[in-house]
């Protein structure tokens, strides 16, 4: 495998030879069929966009799941209708990817009949980021809003052990003509993939991250992992984290970030549960008047702009257009122990 | 009009009392017909909750709303089905309240039938809480999230000029045999209420809730109520406050925070536009399993109150068990303000 250009502790690699590092490195260990694509194409969006807890950092995690037996690596996901604006998608213990790229045209096709409309993908393993299905989403010119549980490593507010979720809130809204308005957060202080690139640097956490196991702030990386994570902003964004819980867990008939903690039991794997998408297609309220109305967000957006306050995702899509033109710059460390990976698998 | 009470700067007043006063101050001040209940019902949910900024003060709010001309005082909403899953209650320039009420049912059975299903209601006049709409709809055993934009008095995360409204979410969770988990907060740092409530007390604000007209950072409640609020939870907290902005706004043909604003002229009216609530049944995904995967949510729950974390909205109905049996204590120099409205009415 060809590495293009190392440099200060960083390697430089093509998208494409990101992709075909990433197919290499999941085929090996054993993940199959469409499952491969499906998951290869979710990491080399993280990394083009710029996220680094999002990208080639999450191959380490993919194979860690795959290592514990706990995903099912060539399973098919099964798409059902239980009522006329709700799409269900069975992962059936794969990871959640297949199954959302699946069940999405469904979704698209259910929000355009009934105006708006819902889709929950059960039974899958989730280690990635959710505004790669709301762009999808949006891109067929659909309001779209997504969400997950994960395992209970975060503190409610008024709380001292992990009972929650990171549990992220994504939305999306189509503009004609440009990248779309997409946010997608942790409801968490940080995502635990930053928690976990500051630990593997050796670097200390913020203060409002984390609480050690016995319940005491702590700047330890290591301390929040083995404690327990914050919420943002306090009991607001503990109340939403909860929202999270109850609309991708019971709601959809899956599992709260505790049972999938208890579910994976040490192992160590990513989270096991569900995922809701929302869909709305904004047709549905205006009739042939949406374009007129979109404009009129437009307006809001330029005002946003003009007082020098950031779009969410605007630093997504420029950090896509730099990697498109001149490829990713990944951590040698980092680097190394993918390229490991390809000695350790099948 | 019997005033029960007076004692260490307070009025005790039953909530028949309160119901008494409220409708007798919009009769006067010339709402009309089904808008009276409706109003008076919300005003007074508002105080027996506990609720200083959604109580009996909000007579005030109302009385000055109607005095400015920009509320019609007795139009009846129209409630029509554009698509399959979608509702919408023209509201026609009136208060919110009837339209809403209007609704909801047409929104249930819609809920009920698809599995999911949103209401949009149009060209309202708003100065109330959500949770009361949001209460009514878990009464019916869905799932429910509604939300509104404002007036344009919140600087987005980054900017420093008012653009956003205070945008409040709320959501609501039916709970078998016992109060719903509801929450309903702003967007912003504090309900514009709170702040108002603040001059009122001349108490100065709390750092981080406001700006001054020249953009910086204020504790006096005059100054940010004259410049700039600011969102809660940093860029997080924007970007959800422009979601709310997005989908109760040109998702549903209505305005933005700033259009409200351009639209009151300095009228000084309380906010106009739309609602967003969008209701989900259990049953939908769940079928006959909703009962027992509502338990596990009911478990979530047992799990925060064991480690000290307070459920949202349990205040509210801890206060309204109080309200219930003691009635609720006014200000004595709020009960005269009301009061006084009776004097310059009609």
């Amino acid at each position: 495998m060809r590495t293009a250009r190392m440099e200060n502790g960083t390697v430089t690699m093509t998208l494409g030879e990101v992709d075909r590092l990433a197919r290499r490195v999941l085929t090996q260990h054993g993940l199959s069929g469409d499952h491969v694509d499906a998951v290869a194409r979710t990491i080399v969006a993280g990394e083009r966009d710029g996220s680094a807890s999002h990208g080639v950092y999450r191959l380490l995690v993919a194979v860690n799941t795959l290592r514990t037996g706990k995903v099912d690596p060539a399973i098919e996901p099964i798409i059902t209708r239980p009522a006329p604006a709700l799409v269900k998608a069975d992962a059936g213990g794969a990871f959640a990817q297949l199954a959302i790229e699946r069940a999405l045209p469904v979704l698209v096709d259910s929000a355009r009949t009934n105006g708006i409309a819902a889709l929950a993908v059960n039974r899958c393993i989730h280690f990635a980021a959710l505004w790669p299905e709301v762009e999808m989403v949006v891109a067929e010119g659909l309001v779209a809003l997504a969400t997950t549980p994960s395992h209970a490593w975060v503190a409610p507010a008024g709380g001292h052990r992990p009972l929650l979720g990171t549990n992220p809130i994504a939305f999306g809204w189509p503009r004609p003509g440009g990248s779309p308005f997409v946010f997608d957060f942790a409801t968490s202080a940080a995502a635990r993939g930053e928690i976990e690139l500051h630990r593997r640097a050796g670097k200390p956490i913020p203060a409002g991250w984390g609480l050690d196991a016995d319940g005491q702030p702590t700047t330890d990386a290591q301390a929040a992992l083995d404690g327990a994570m914050l919420t943002w902003g306090g009991h607001k964004g503990s109340a939403l984290s909860i929202m999270v819980e109850l609309i991708a867990g019971p709601l959809i008939g899956d599992l709260t970030s505790a049972e999938s903690m208890a579910w994976d039991a040490g192992a160590g794997a990513s989270p096991y549960g569900g995922e809701l998408i929302v869909a709305i297609d904004p047709a549905g309220f205006l009739g042939p008047a949406a374009a007129e109305h979109l404009a009129r967000a437009e307006t809001l957006f330029g005002a946003m702009a003009a007082q020098g306050a950031r779009l969410p995702g605007a630093r997504r899509h420029a950090n896509r257009a730099v990697s498109m033109e001149e490829g990713v710059r990944i951590p040698s460390a980092l680097h190394r122990d993918i390229l490991a990976l390809l000695d350790t698998g099948g």
